[in-house]
């Protein structure tokens, strides 16, 4: 407690500090506030500020928080499409690379892919390998959290128990966390653009739905990292749709990017994915507005009841299905507005991601950032040798 | 930061410190130590510790908690009874008082029995009035927290929008704080039983039907307070039967106390409160137990979806018919382990309550006691003159 690692949280706020304003702020003594203020310099983690703000004489340095002295690999795996970005300590990307890549091929090739990506934008961007602070992913599935192992995932053949966390952190020399992905894109999301909203929910619509909870500021992953399921949550009115996880009448088998697809291809309307259906809405196509539509209101009966029981200020819809437009989340209000309890929805606002296909990198980030700068984690990167001193 | 309430919370582990002890742990300086230990020896809420083992010479004192410095009044308001408790810094309950009270009547009736009864508590205990830490409070109905007031209960005639936190300082001179009784039954268990999970559902199956949410340790309330009010969520399989709340098909409305009492009575049986369906079925009357697993099986319907999205790792069954023996709590399960997503069921308990009927009174001291022993209260609790220094 009160170590060099509690000290920095102060500084993360990115006003500049001098010595004698940490010990006033703290109650540390002086003497311990000049020691812990060397290790965070010799970590690179502050650096002195303003020193052009010198007027003459020998005023005391400021200190502040140095976002580039480390940096994060965050990376977001989709289904069927992979991203990977280098981002400083406040999570602004620095340099990304993508890719078109099955997480089905299992997770060796998947992995791999992030190794090698990785160290390319790490060479690319002329960063120290021993700077990396540590690398975030998500995965289109359920993840342990604790453990970084994906459990029992329904659409990621040969991951089940796989060790992500060892894996990356053996490739990479670093810590690595692993969740799934819309907790990351909640992450993310309330990071950027609702970090005044203590209670939020993000709903992902794409090719599977799913959606991310934070409470009081945090993720709330529940037991097992599983909290969020919903695509797999039965719909009220009932269906007999198969889904892919084998049950019937899932909320995924009717109102995901691949149902609506589906249906549009059973009408002649060539669509065999997420992005074909967010093509035919923003072309204009009426059946997949109809679709979009029905499908927010399927979503909304789902969450009318996530609503009342998790009573969220704001619920952010995003994924790509989001991005076709204002149906699917006129859809939702619909629904949402009438069903749930009146209280719950009295200043309920139901908006769009703003943060669109950044939200997973960005949250990835966010995601390795408040772990590793947490004040025991500091004081564990300070007890190793400084890496650079760039 | 860093205050002497920081300080305090130390302490409030219940392990003796020494003045060093606390510089070492800390790395205050010893000076601010010396300082802080005597704002908080003034203010009573620390004390030395184990004079008795001195041994010759003047051994260093220690400092420990000391959980009777204060005290706290503890309020669990039901439909028809209410329940009052002075409890010590540690939610030990130390005299308590019970009566048959309509919260129908309205605030005005309810909140002077509280005064009078609470007042009476305080003169026969001894206590100094002005050592009163604060009021908790649990009310039957949605209550905003932040200002202490029911919103639209719909039991409670008369309450809504009343300044319940208001009336209650005004009558005692000591902050109060307001929370809905599920909410504080939930604080209670947790306290008491489960404090090592951190993701923790508490059902009340009384009259009513509510639930409670633990995230992370800390209640999940949302953004209006709203959270966990599942007993107006709608039942998968429908039912046209007419809930209190005016809509038809809420778990409420077939599955409650007074919704099984009603049955029996359409039965020719003598029946018309919770209490009395208890009394049945501990009697062995076989159709109060058929009716009590079935309640079981409707709520695990509408837990089902709630455990797949919450994934908390233990559901206490609490309220006055978890009382009446296994059957209702069999059904729960029974549907719930069916139904839930088998990642969110793979470690669930699902048990019933062993604070029982004390749930509220524990939980409303504990609201108070963790609100008014944050390091900012306590702060401020030093800057005013100490009271008594029994």
């Amino acid at each position: 407690m009160y170590s060099a690692g509690s000290l920095f949280q102060l500084l993360r706020d990115g006003r500049p500090r001098t010595r004698a304003e940490l010990a006033a702020e703290t109650g540390l003594a002086r003497s311990t506030v000049t020691q812990r203020v060397d290790a965070l310099l010799a970590s690179n983690l502050i650096g002195p500020a303003d020193k052009a703000a010198s007027t003459g004489g020998r005023p005391p340095t400021r200190f502040a928080f140095n976002p580039n002295a480390r940096y994060v690999l965050a990376a977001d795996i989709g289904a069927t499409h992979a991203r990977l970005a280098l981002t400083d300590l406040a999570a602004e990307v620095l340099a990304q690379s993508a890719d078109d890549l099955l997480v089905a091929a299992g997770p060796e090739i998947v992995l791999d892919w992030v190794d090698r990506v990785g160290h390319d934008l790490i060479r690319q961007a002329g960063r120290d390998p021993r700077d990396l602070l540590g690398v975030g992913i998500g995965l289109p599935g359920p993840v342990e959290h604790s453990t970084g192992r994906p459990v029992s995932p329904p659409i990621m053949p040969g991951w089940d128990g796989f060790d992500v966390q060892g894996y990356l952190q053996d490739r990479f020399g670093a810590v690595a966390l692993v969740d799934n992905d819309v907790n990351i894109m909640a992450l993310g999301e309330h990071n950027v653009a609702w970090s005044d909203a203590p209670h939020m929910m993000f709903v992902k619509v794409a090719t599977g739905i799913g959606s991310g909870l934070i409470s009081d500021g945090r993720l709330h992953r529940g037991a097992q990292g599983a909290a969020g399921d919903m695509g797999h949550l039965q719909l009220p009115h009932g269906t007999d749709v198969v889904c892919r996880c084998g049950n019937t009448g899932c909320l995924e088998a009717v109102a995901s990017g691949a149902a609506i697809a589906a249906k549009l291809a059973a009408r002649g309307i060539e669509a065999s994915t997420s992005f074909d259906v967010v093509a035919l809405a923003r072309g204009g196509n009426i059946e997949a507005l109809q679709l979009l539509r029905q499908a927010g209101r399927d979503i909304g009966e789902v969450l009318a009841a996530a609503v009342s029981l998790f009573n969220p200020s704001v619920i952010v819809i995003g994924g790509s299905l989001s991005q076709a437009g204002e149906h699917l989340i006129a859809g939702v209000r619909e629904i949402v507005y009438r069903r749930s309890l009146p209280l719950a929805t009295q200043d309920l606002r139901i908006v769009q991601s703003s943060t669109g296909d950044r939200a997973g990198i960005i949250g990835a980030a966010v995601m390795v950032i408040d772990h590793a700068l947490a004040p025991a984690q500091v004081d564990l990167l300070m007890s190793a040798a400084p890496a650079a001193m760039s």
